[in-house]
């Protein structure tokens, strides 16, 4: 996990600004034999496209992925791996660079533009340039490949909180989540949350939003003690999602508020002498390697820090200023991070399911 | 950031298991020339130390660290570093084996004992073995040398919560933090807490925590954009803790509640052209990377898993049994994790540091 | 230096195949406010570009370089590095795949191929596919990155042995070198290979050679006890390397048959209080850690595998075979090895001084 | 690799200077299960002790290893490894710092005082500290437990060359290596070595090594295209070895001398579908990749450093002055490079067994 790449036996480096030519990944470690083409990876991006809907940033591309290397047809003429490094590329087609020059010596509160700059001394300042939403893009398509690495689990997220709303809990369900645009699970708050979106759109304000990515079906024994812990890359690796705040696995921070007796996941024997657990405050990782249980994390986003409102700045030359952020932008960036999200947990999962096998076989 | 090793730069690898003859860590990366002792080392030590009060776990180990290389003695009479690898170490002395026959079969709950099986078929079951919350002196230890990297950094935790109880935050008061054994800086809710503690220990109970850390004089420009991210090593880091379920930075969860105008940490000009933030709901970073505010982050520990009521378990043939963790144990091992929290904010700090100036110059 | 990355804090990631639609290098952790062009990666690609003679593979791709990332135009308008990936892109044109259908089925010896699929259980084998020599063009685009990261060195390489014909030491003059195709510093030496090419080529045989790579400019202190010694990553990248069997620093081999006293390099002292030394055995290099002399490495191609006379070998099936290699081919890969001998020497240093400087200051 | 550790799932730090407290290696990344006690350790050690024949260095350590961590007794009463890092600990007993005091402020031609001191602005000079021949006991202890990770493969390593004097290769016997003090495997040149030297060692001279070691049955399959290579990493490893020089593998430098003809292995089908091969130029290693033939590599010791001549030098202050190295020290470093050169070969194995599981299955 260093610079711009994460993982250690399944590594994804990613590179790109919003408005340079591309961004993309290369995917290196990725084992071989596993069919993989652009079309899938095309319909993992698809689920994190900006412009589906009037909540999401009206730039409109079409996220057009293509392999670069690492696949070749074998011989039954399906593409698959060649545990070569696969680099993916996204072409950046619809930059509309004129909207984003007045933010050139301008630092935009909440964005990275001050801290890039005390940095680097110099930045892409085009629509976020590396710090853009838009890298999160090469995440996805990444995730594509992470997912098919660890076939046998599944990964799924979804939004359970806007603002202060949440969803009601005993309302879950996993098949509304892709039924509306906000990957809601609880389609009486999606109501509500479409309201309150519409409002924050129209004031030009944002709102915040919390995530739950779960992973099911991954055995017991993936992760590693102490430094490369399960819940330690996951924390990591959902923190590194732009504008992601906290992260939590299992019961979270509310564990903080739990009696010994009521947090500790009690156990039964399984049919196949495996534990059956009678809760799971843990989120499915004891000490740092899974259970067997499901996998739960949960990450805030904060509210898009591009508002409508002017907000006190300062400019490059040290200057008093202030600064109103135009063009297209979403109300609630939190939402098109459940793709994300959900692609950073196939991403650490991959990783960690090949480093248990190459440790323990 | 793998297995047992953190960092990148300033890398830090350890080992040990609680009752095994000791536990250490390697501090590779180290910088030459600054002055350290055993002395510093088990001062830090100190603060973390079992049997200190009625509330952590009765363990009297005087943690008596050696180094055991990468000092000298330079011009001037004093021991400094000599840029090669520091190993520190700390003699196991009080183990009470016997203690811990009752666990080596079976698994307790909210501790790592079936993780560990099922991923290695084989654990050092004694007090927790590499699980246990032992490990954590060495961190602290590698941390001592860690603070000496980031000299001009000011490192500092609290207890904020124990329970679902807070302090208030009007009375947060940083110089009471060392005049309790709770690591509470509002001493009201420390009189309260000794209360819930003293409670939980009675009834065999016990009651999970929160801990914020924070560092002050971090100048702007340090961590990395996408996956070096300072928060995410950060959030790494402290998830990595033993029994840490959830890191937040600057707001955190609550940034997913308010409005993008009440997010956004405004700026105006310093006297030395630097931003002067006028709130920090960022908590210090920015696109990863620091922005010259104070950094500060929270992070949520689950009640001590050994307590005195029985809970159901299975044994290592999969039968059906009950458990009851007896021995020395803390009720709330979150306090214990205040000097841990602040050692790992400073490997992160150190590491990002020397990464910074290696890149940037 | 993991899979297909190398370097620490400069760290390079290479991707692609001979035949697939692109390669290219990911060149993460290089420092802000360095001026970059495509030209400049062109202009060193060049060097290395086959068709510029006989005696290299006829393959004529323009090699033309795209910079896909990690460039900004700075306010002076220079085109400058901004702290994050360059991605660079070099598409494969001239892609004769016919050529390669005999070979599909057949392992040729002295290639990657049995190895390749021994590991993977697929191969692109087209033109070689990811072992083909033609990576070693994203090598030379991400070595003219790193040539500007340490742009106070000045880093050469030239032939000095064809076979068993060596260059005369007496005569080697570096402004030869770029006035023969065989980047050879003895003129004479020149013309003889030149027939010994044309008879390897007329008898569609191939010969070996050496290298010599040179860096002058390097302070004392680059590099790093044990592990990360600058001669053992020098040793790494100079055999990672198409076709090289060998590598040496200094008096190499033939320091073995030297006495201690002719070996030791002795030292007086210079203007400046730093050491002028009488010889350079070490090759620059004591202790894994420069010594301000010029670092000289020597590596040995193997004659290039692709030849004329039928060779024995076994089918993918398991049968036995012959093959003969036809195609576009170099007589003497060793030639275009050396610029990418210099692009790896670049690479090395780069990340040396980068570690250097951010652990020392 | 980087600074003080070697290996990427299984790694290797080590620690510890000439005449510090201990010296050692954590081992991380070892698989668990496998029957490991310090007896075996000590007896791998032993095979490197200096002191044992009087051609090596007189210093009398009994190089007597704890076991600090990572092992366990498993239900057979065998002890184990157990998944966690195991540290190993060598204490330095035998240190005669008095011998050392003249050469604290004069730097040794041929030894790394001036580069260290020029790097790290202090260094610990009793014997030589970290840079002393005596690091390599962590390295020999830790390559014991990587030859238990691949206990199939047997490595094994000879000296073949002292000063210019080479064995004759058609008396090479494995079974000779074992029977004298020199590892040699021809008997001949080991009773000429003898003499040669008594010989530099009455002159206070030191001459010169070339060691072979190679492993026999990795299976085809181990290793990594590109930067990963198992040759690269070979040559990292064995160049990382003090006083080492030159790596070769195969054929090495001799391969540039041959046509492309000679040099192919052409391939045979062998009973099981695997490839037989007629010769084996290539070392055991094409594309970076086992191919399931013996891995052969050689590399070139320089002469000891420390002579008993006057050597011109220069002193800390930047004067001129002279020096005579006195003290224990072996005439021919070399010797004891077999065992650690054997180490280095087992831990990369080992390393690149695991991360081939990982990545293959």
């Amino acid at each position: 996990m260093s610079h711009n790449c994460f993982g250690h036996l399944f590594r994804v480096t990613t590179f790109g600004e919003s408005h340079g030519p591309a961004l993309g990944a290369v995917v290196d470690g990725c084992p071989p034999g596993i069919e993989l083409t652009a079309a899938e990876i095309r319909h993992a991006l698809e689920r994190r496209r900006p412009g589906q809907s009037r909540f999401t940033t009206q730039r409109r591309e079409p996220d057009d992925v293509k392999i670069l290397s690492g696949v070749f047809t074998d011989g039954n003429g399906r593409q698959v791996t060649t545990g070569t490094p696969i680099a993916l590329m996204i072409d950046n087609t619809d930059q509309r660079t004129k909207d984003y020059n007045e933010i050139a010596n301008k630092f935009r509160p909440g964005h990275a533009d001050y801290a890039y700059d005390a940095k680097y001394g110099i930045r892409d300042y085009r629509g976020g340039g590396r710090a853009s939403a838009r890298e999160t893009a090469a995440r996805v398509a990444a995730g594509a490949v992470a997912r098919k690495v660890v076939a046998g689990v599944s990964i799924r997220g979804a939004l359970v909180q806007i603002g202060a709303d949440r969803i009601d809990r005993e309302r879950f369900d996993w098949s509304e989540v892709e039924r509306n645009s906000l990957f809601c699970p609880d389609p009486r708050a999606a109501r509500r949350w479409e309201d309150s979106l519409d409002e924050a759109r129209r004031a030009g304000s944002s709102v915040g939003a919390v995530i739950e990515v779960i992973a099911e079906g991954v055995p017991a024994g993936w992760g590693a003690p102490i430094y490369g812990k399960l819940d330690a890359e996951l924390a990591s690796a959902l923190m590194s999602i732009n504008a992601v705040k906290g992260v939590e696995i299992g019961a979270g921070f509310a564990a903080a508020e739990l009696s010994g007796e009521a947090n500790a996941d009690e156990m039964r024997s399984g049919n196949d002498g495996r534990a059956v657990f009678l809760s799971n405050h843990a989120g499915g990782v004891l000490g740092g390697i899974s259970t067997g249980q499901t996998i739960v994390a949960r990450f805030a986003v904060k509210p898009t820090s591009s508002i409508l409102t002017p907000r006190l700045t300062i400019d490059s030359l040290g200057g008093d200023t202030e600064i109103v952020t135009k063009g297209r932008h979403d109300p609630c960036v939190g939402i098109r991070a459940v793709p994300v999200g959900e692609a950073m947990m196939a991403i650490v999962l991959a990783d960690q399911f090949l480093r248990h096998r190459g440790q323990v076989g």
